[in-house]
């Protein structure tokens, strides 16, 4: 890739070596932005830093935040007394998006992955146990619906209920606006074990 | 998006104002961003910012380059008598990755476009014009194969023509590989007004 300056070449390469980059993509954004205005450049290299150097753990619930305890568990507004189980600071955005939840989370870091070689231990499990020794009404365990999401929440489950604390697993179904046809066996089979009398 | 710190949130931000990159891309970029080791986040941040400062045109053939002259132009291994006409850099570097070109290139950062209200003297066509007074052979033209890159063409050889200089056009037709059945009826049409004794 010589053909371009040594600098472009070397923004092309920091740029794919980003996931879902390739070098295509890579050259249209370097292309991008050495036409961006200066203040622009300037603003986005110096985002790119400055996450990096703030970012850290809420205390509480463990998502990525820049202060001591994230915007959430900060908030008066939330209900400390239930705990959504999530995978990933991701999967607390999109059900803070829907901006119906009024608990706090808890983030794992991870699922149980037998397969992958990552035990309890390698999640923040031990975090989690700690938090429930304050009064807790309710644990919603939100991992994904994946194996390794099914075996963490299992494993949860097992783990906490006997604490006499209230465990529960997001619904899992058609989703909504899904066409039955279209749909794969085991989540047809789920929708069926889970259905709600009317 | 507060249920991420303001770092963050910047930072997805300024992701998703780069071309082709939505809210959910700018994300996981940005969560990988935070992941990668502190010294590649340097590095991509330089990288951006460097790109930007050292950038300048080649005085000759017009490309983005960061000296004076493009590796390109200030190499004397390529015949400075034959120019090869191309819209925009990544024209110049789609041909250059073919490796069997060995003349030297004019960028013309553009196309005319009456619709767009882009005429001549928005594209650097007095350059190339300037660059013509010296000895050149031949000038190929390799203008995109579109309403633009067709009428630029046929605009570039009316003016170079008149001037004693061979003007040719890169040949249009059935890209190699390519299925009858599925190409357009005016590639079709080309290919065949353009067919070479064997």
């Amino acid at each position: 890739m010589n053909y371009y300056s040594s600098q472009i070449s070397k923004l092309i390469e920091e740029l794919s070596r980003l996931p879902g980059i390739g070098t295509k993509t890579a050259q249209r954004l370097a292309f991008h932005i050495i036409n961006m205005p200066m203040e622009q450049v300037e603003s986005l290299s110096s985002a790119i830093l400055e996450a990096k150097k703030n970012i850290r753990y809420c205390k509480e619930c463990l998502t990525i935040t820049d202060s001591e305890l994230c915007p959430i568990c900060a908030s008066p507004a939330r209900n400390k007394r239930l705990i959504m189980v999530v995978e990933t600071p991701r999967d607390l955005a999109a059900y803070e998006k829907t901006g119906k939840y009024d608990g706090v989370y808890h983030v794992l870091h991870g699922a149980i992955s037998p397969m992958l070689g990552i035990g309890p231990a390698d999640i923040k499990l031990k975090e989690l146990m700690l938090r429930l020794q304050q009064d807790v009404d309710e644990v919603i365990i939100a991992t994904n619906s994946s194996l390794e999401g099914e075996a963490t929440a299992m494993y949860l489950s097992k783990l906490i209920k006997p604490a006499g604390i209230k465990v529960s697993r997001i619904a899992s179904g058609i989703p909504v606006g899904g066409d039955l046809e279209y749909i794969d066996e085991v989540t047809l089979l789920r929708a069926l074990e889970g259905r709600v009398e009317l």
